[in-house]
């Protein structure tokens, strides 16, 4: 068969099982957006939409061209506008004013990245980083401190990360020695490279900071602790403080990030934030964990919230970016083709195959971020708190916060891209949301760095010979690397053995739409890829230090695949499960395609996997990308419908591209037309000679 | 066979054919780098040394923080200092003073992309488009106006095009009538969306403009024709102008984009640039060039330097990006791994993976725009100037501006990234070149528009039947889509009848490395693809316009991905006979690694595409990746030569992070603990208890 027959043959068979799916349902394809909008807006649906009509007062909102100075100023400005509409004590104790709302807390906190992301992440480090820390790491002793952070009088830095230290955390060089006879803690910069680095608050607004240093008493390093110290009063620094400004950066510039660095600073030995490690007046040191490993992990563990939060974020921001785009597209008219009218981008394959898989993706993320929600609300408030619970978090905290940053940064490139020339105009968002965006795959965890503890968990998940090896070299090495706790629990999905003969079971193109053999193709990549790579590095056990930390460097680059793929699989999941909720038929058979071509795009993404391991046949792989061009044709009469179920308004995507502005000036074009040719004056075309 | 006994034969099939390629040619690898740095310098070596000399000065580089009023300023000073420097000539007419150097003037050109790409883009509209317009359309009644554009007094806008046409020129609303009673000029815009748009030096400094509009003379239109048309005097606009400024953009804020609007504005008939089209005084329109669509082509065809230049530009500044992270990543250090000491980041195999196949697509880059602006200057200065030649010129430059423009997006975010939050500060460049560079894949041709135009040069390449149904619904269509000429020449490689049965041939795994097979493998999907497409659009010719239309539409995005690996093609092939010339045996040896990456690099992108058509057998397909694996670590201890090669200096990178601070700091820090130790007091770590 010709490859233009054997094409023509599978795209008839897909268009037959499509119809004949639909043909079965008996429904016509169809969005219910306001339903569905109930959906997307999740588990503290009422808190996020309160959020998001508070994120319209346009006194929140990001401007262009405002300088440095500026910018700071209306950034704080804007975080005491949400303390008076009482927007930043939902997670705080009640004894303190708080509601102890972790889940409502964080909804509400993603919803400002439609205002001003500078505005989002000041009020991160503010209320979720500072105070938090104090919330989380101290005890009652510290409640005092609140109230003044809670209402910004204490605007304060999250003194973590050093200038040679960043994801390396328990590296770190600054040292907090505790003073038996002074009853202080005598905190210390040795040299440049400890000094803290990329502060929030500390350029310019942070009184005081929780600083993370190695805490020495009696002559003993203990590890890395937190104290709470305050830096600045009315006057600038306090004496054995010293700062820089970060100046300028890629975006964010509402933030005034800096450096701080202490020379034999003093505080009360209260000032330790001791729920994990306490020392006494006596300087003698005592910590309800053990292990030192663990110990730090489990205070780390506590920050995960930063990463939760930039999930749904992102999200957000990449469905911002969309409905501005597809809007933009389904107005914007560019070269006729069969008709005299000009064609609707959106109509083009091309601008669909660019937007529309990135709408699925930003589905799954939205479900797949909910379920991470309510799971970190679980843990938070203490209803699911074991180990296995608060590493399961992590986990998947830590799989879904470098995809959802990823996809941001893609998602609003190609949209900025798909408005041409329009889209580079600051006016428009896209530009300035991707600038502010940028970094968050960088703080709360390095992208690549995050998947590689994913990683480690699934390894450790696969095989409890690698988990039980936790003394050897490889064990050692690989805690090392990804500065993290061993995990436990059960994040490696695995797959009924059926699995190993889908080659030569699965006969037709229609599966490929069936949801268990997308799941089946989904799972046993993830799970094959970890036990390929366990096998890889099975010999580390026996090896030195030196030759273990080779072998496991030889397989990085397909470990942080083997993560990225597990991750994949949980979005899937989610999005699976959100579709199986929805009742509305025409909705769901929108929403099915939406979930196929979100599933079927990633097992076109690894295609090559799938083939070189004999899972899909080379027909069949080539019926996956035929799959993925119906679909997007289905799906992109109901593209605007898509977007429009996020539940933006104008006021949030304030782009005049996504304003209908476009149509109104096409309009205005074809009524000038219309009119010179009913007056006889329009010019006739020059005749074509031969 | 297990998967790891798989993988280690592959690995050890692999080191064994590396090992004895090596010990064949007698040579250790090592680089001359003042040696390879000749050779990428390329053919106008003397300009290009010079003006990146020139580019050190510090009143011509980009400054963070400024208003946008000042960033205008600036922009607009260092235009008078390139003047001043007569870095601006170079490519006008002998008779007016310019040297007719086209190549020498791209080359000095490019190098302005270090010190600040507004100063570049601006001058680019100043000399590049609004001057060059004037040379190129124009005739010698016109060389009047050029001396006052050379030395910056008539600064001036290209207005072309409008908001509701952008990639479609050939649209524009903007009319210009000729009035034979007062022999004049009448420019109008009639609408809103006719209004001429992101134009750089109209928001503040053009005083004329070169417009583009639809020439109607007795009653007809013949197109579009550029007029010249003063716009501004010291007092503003002139009467019957009016504009606005485009404010705050992604990016190259230095340049003053903005609208223009005419109201019947007059202008004499001399005004018209009339190379191409003239004007008689009673009206009459006269053309060397029948057709009035060949007409359009031409002029628009002269207007290929800007893709040139820009291809050149986005190749500087990826290179530029990793000339930054390498050096960082060969200082930085984080996490222990094998050792006591601290990784270097270029050590870990996901940094390699990450930053040195961008290093082999830039060399690729390097090479190819050389040929390139070869090319361009045989053409323009008439030594190569057929009909032929002009499409070959047009065909390489819109295959390769899209590919460099992108690459140029992903590395410098990718090296942004690799630098972490130190990334992200403006201080190390690599955002702000970053959001300078965005539009650059978008100006001067749409990358999506410019590979279209590249499939169908490779269409009618293939198969003249299809190139002779130019009556026809499809080929209509085809140009309209394309807003471009019908193409001839010799686009399209061929490949011998063997790559058929390449898959059963190359029986080992060695013969991946051997340039004939990367050569078989990379023609050989192009013409494999090419041969698809045009069997599938066949029964276009006999459809109607609108199915015609829908049929092509429905393979739009394999036709633009048909031009993406064609463009491929095309810079493996330029770094191929780039590697002939390299005489020392050390460099020639990571030169090879370097290009096999590249090649290899380019089939593992596509390896679905290879396994499904029976290309690659399964086991030589992962035999691909394994190679890339072991050639980055053979490479890995030359990363910093192959960067140095470039020959940008401190004064061009100006990236603290790349400053070799970070070492300093590093071995302070060493000294510290080595001190402490040495004084005895230094804290133990805690003991671990069971």
């Amino acid at each position: 068969m010709t490859d233009t027959a054997a094409r023509v043959k599978i795209s008839a068979e897909v268009d037959q099982h499509l119809d004949a799916a639909a043909a079965e349902s008996g429904t016509t394809a169809s969005v219910d957006v306001n339903g569905l909008n109930d959906l997307l807006m999740g588990t503290w649906s009422d808190i996020r939409r309160t959020a998001r009509e508070f994120a319209k007062d346009p006194a929140l909102h990001r401007r262009d061209g405002l300088s440095l100075e500026e910018q700071r100023e209306r950034a704080l400005g804007q975080l005491h506008l949400l303390v008076e509409n009482g927007s930043v004590h939902r997670a705080f104790p009640k004894a303190v004013g708080g509601l102890e709302d972790n889940g409502g807390n964080i909804t509400a906190f993603e919803e400002l990245v439609t205002a001003d992301p500078s505005l989002q992440i000041k009020g991160g480090v503010q209320w979720g980083l500072f105070g938090s820390a104090i919330v989380q790491l101290g005890t009652e002793r510290h409640h005092h401190l609140l109230p003044p952070i809670m209402n910004l009088e204490v605007p304060g830095a999250f003194a973590m990360t050093e200038i040679g230290h960043g994801s390396d955390v328990a590296s770190i060089a600054t040292t907090a020695t505790y003073d038996a006879e002074a009853h202080e803690f005598v905190i210390t910069t040795p040299f440049r490279a400890a000094w803290k680095q990329f502060l929030g608050n500390a350029g310019r607004d942070g009184k005081a900071a929780v600083v993370f240093a190695q805490l020495v008493t009696k002559g003993v390093n203990h590890g890395v602790h937190a104290l709470y110290v305050p830096i600045r009063d009315e006057n600038g620094f306090l004496p054995g403080i010293q700062g820089e400004d970060d100046g300028w950066k890629g975006g964010l510039n509402g933030i005034d990030n800096g450096t701080l660095a202490f020379d034999a600073v003093r505080v009360p030995r209260e000032n330790l934030l001791n729920k994990y490690g306490d020392v006494a007046e006596d300087g003698t040191y005592t910590s309800a964990i053990d292990s030192p490993g663990r110990r730090f992990f489990t205070m780390l563990g506590t920050l995960v919230q930063g990463r939760v939060s930039l999930d749904g974020s992102a999200t957000a921001a990449s469905a911002l970016g969309l409905a501005i785009a597809i809007r933009y597209g389904n107005e914007r008219r560019q070269f006729t083709a069969g008709t005299d009218e000009e064609e609707v981008l959106l109509d083009y394959q091309r601008h669909q195959r660019r937007l529309l898989p990135r709408l699925a993706t930003t589905y799954a993320q939205t479900f797949a971020h909910d379920e991470l929600l309510r799971k970190f609300d679980a843990v938070f408030s203490g209803a699911e708190d074991t180990d296995d619970d608060r590493q399961d978090l992590e986990t998947l905290a830590a799989a879904l916060k470098p995809l959802s940053t990823w996809h941001a940064l893609d998602t609003l490139q190609e949209a900025r891209e798909a408005c041409g020339g329009a889209g580079f105009m600051a006016e428009n968002r896209l530009v300035g949301l991707r600038a502010d965006l940028d970094v968050y795959v960088t703080f709360e965890g390095d992208n690549n760095v995050l998947l590689q503890l994913v990683a480690k968990r699934l390894l450790t998940d696969f095989s409890s010979k690698f988990k039980n090896a936790d003394a050897g070299a490889l064990a050692a090495y690989v805690v090392g690397q990804a500065a993290e706790a061993a995990y436990h629990g059960t994040g490696l999905r695995t797959v009924a053995q059926t699995i190993r003969d889908f080659g030569s079971t699965a006969r037709s193109v229609k599966e490929l739409r069936e949801t268990n053999v997308q799941r089946e193709l989904l799972t046993d990549r993830v799970e094959t890829m970890i036990s390929e790579l366990a096998g890889r590095l099975r010999p580390a056990s026996k090896m030195s230090k030196k030759d273990a930390a080779d072998l496991f460097n030889s397989q990085q680059n397909e470990l942080i695949e083997a993560a990225r793929a597990h991750a994949e699989l949980l979005q899937w999941e989610a999005f699976t499960r959100a579709l199986e909720k929805v009742e509305d038929a025409g909705t769901k058979q929108v929403l099915s395609w939406l979930h196929d071509v979100f599933g079927l795009g990633l097992i076109e993404k690894h295609l090559a996997w799938y083939l070189i391991h004999g899972r899909l046949s080379p027909q069949r792989a080539q019926a996956v990308t035929a799959y993925i061009d119906r679909l997007l044709a289905r799906l992109r009469p109901h593209a605007q419908d898509l977007v429009d179920a996020f539940g933006y308004s104008q006021e949030h995507l304030r782009a005049p591209i996504a304003s209908g502005a476009e149509a109104v000036r096409q309009e205005e074009a074809r009524a000038y037309y219309r009119d010179l040719k009913a007056s006889g004056n329009a010019p006739v075309p020059e005749k074509k000679k031969r």
